[in-house]
């Protein structure tokens, strides 16, 4: 079967690079992103959607390629300015960055949701498969830590580092949001529904949070299938690990299939684990890093031959 | 007499010409500015203060010496980066000018006034004078033109270059401002008044159409002066004289003063002219070329000694 449709849900760095894969397979009309907004954050005014970033700079061949995010050759004149009126900015702000952020800003004040703002990106830079938001109301991930108590994803993630305790997550205002058109289109006509090796915590549960999502996907009779982020019993990048022994779960593949439970109908594990299927998926495994643009390719196309 | 408490109104650069060499003379704690907040305006969501940010610049050292406004050696990758995504920004948005915006933007989002997002920006690039707006509120200068129709300041002035034939000037919403508690007292407790070398029209009367202003200047006893933006019936600088002929006026020093009215009680000229004086007021003339540092302070000197 050859995929005419297929829906990704995404958060950053690691979930880009798959996508990255996928646009090398499959034309652009057949791709659909639904990405994380969750670590969204509005700072000195700009309305800031990293991962839904990280994922046009990666489509569009912006991305800087050491860190995974940002703009290559990105300079941060303005954010060392900042520091000259004695601010003390904690996070990134590349100048070629503010770009998008003051287009999606501006948009958003004018009225334009979310998701328009983004396809509005998108379109000019060319990226031509469907990203959209998960949605279009504000639904923070607060995180709840041992030692700072409750801090704004992005205060977690880039001003502590993420460093703190993790003992719960939130989406707040969750239950305020609601499925946008265009996201119900998408999942209503997938022919397939994979999930990205992002951060099952921190990068897709807000997108499974917002109300609706979880039983749309859910009501797809079609391969609904999940690629590790756990290689080995660790992360590849980022708190993945760290954060399922913080929550009291085993660092393996099995604890990212468990907490997916009944979502999914397929899992992809790495061939450097043995994976216990406790849960009747049909699985497979695959060579999941993603080391250079040859093995993301080659990844896409082991992950779509085997769905179809 | 030693001035101890000067209060001078301001434009954009001939008058921040003046009141840089007027800091070289005078003491920190003796000299106010009261600047046209008249050209404010939001860009892409930025609230930017032209005039502000040129006094600013200029008596921190920042200024650019060529243009006489924005920051020296600044950057526009912000500004290119906009462009690739399908903007045709028509306004200059330096990476370093853009951390002002961000800062008193975000100030002003969280309920302060403008007089002390400036106050801020000032105290933390060691501007020591008082750099005041000439109000908090919006009076945003609305330029009637035969061409383009009524056109807000800036786009009349950067967007059109100041080409459009002007019919007429509006200072739009000044009905709805006051005069701040630090204006009121500035002029309360001045023992002279300077109006710069800056455009009267677009300049000045912003801060004149500012309700009470005139009445307050009017009610202190003491020397009134204004050093004429005119010389030789040509403007130093951008479009003072082009508009005084399209108002139907003589572009001589004398319409200058007539303009100003009963405010003034003594003008000075530049030696190139000679002055008609029809009104009476105490006169003088001086070189008012202010071609570089050394003439701009001997220009405050020679005014500060004057009206002493």
């Amino acid at each position: 079967m050859a995929l005419e449709r297929l829906v990704v849900l995404v958060g950053g760095v690691g979930g880009a690079k798959l996508a990255l894969g996928l646009t090398h397979i499959l034309p652009p009309e057949s791709l659909t992103f639904i990405v994380n907004t969750g670590d969204d954050m509005t700072y000195y005014g700009l309305h800031i959607s990293p991962d839904i970033d990280t994922l046009l700079y990666t489509l569009s061949g912006r991305v800087d390629p050491v860190n995974g995010w940002g703009v290559a050759g990105d300079t941060r004149i303005m954010l060392e300015t900042l520091r000259d009126f004695g601010e003390s900015p904690w996070f990134g702000l590349g100048d070629k960055d503010i770009a998008t952020h003051l287009i999606r800003t501006t948009m958003l004040n004018q009225g334009y949701r979310l998701t328009e703002t983004i396809a509005r990106l998108a379109e000019s830079i060319h990226v031509l498969p469907r990203v959209l938001p998960m949605c279009d109301a504000p639904v923070p991930t607060m995180i709840e830590t041992v030692e700072e108590g409750t801090l704004a994803f992005q205060e977690y993630f880039v001003k502590h580092r993420w460093q703190p305790t993790v003992k719960a997550i939130r989406h707040q205002g969750a239950e305020k949001a609601s499925l946008s058109p265009e996201v119900k289109q998408a999942i209503a006509q997938a022919d397939a529904i994979l999930i990205a090796p992002s951060n099952p915590w921190l990068s897709i549960a807000p997108i499974l949070a917002v109300p609706g999502m979880r039983e749309a996907l859910m009501a797809r009779d079609v391969p609904r299938v999940a690629v590790t982020p756990i290689v080995n019993g660790a992360a590849i990048k980022g708190p993945t690990a760290k954060i399922m022994a913080e929550l009291g779960l085993e660092v393996t593949a099995e604890s990212v299939a468990a907490y997916y439970k009944d979502l999914l109908t397929g899992f992809i594990t790495d061939v450097q684990d043995t994976f216990q299927n406790l849960k009747a998926l049909r699985t497979t495994a695959f060579d999941t890093m993603m080391i250079n643009d040859t093995r993301k390719i080659a990844l896409a196309r082991e992950v779509l031959d085997w769905i179809g």
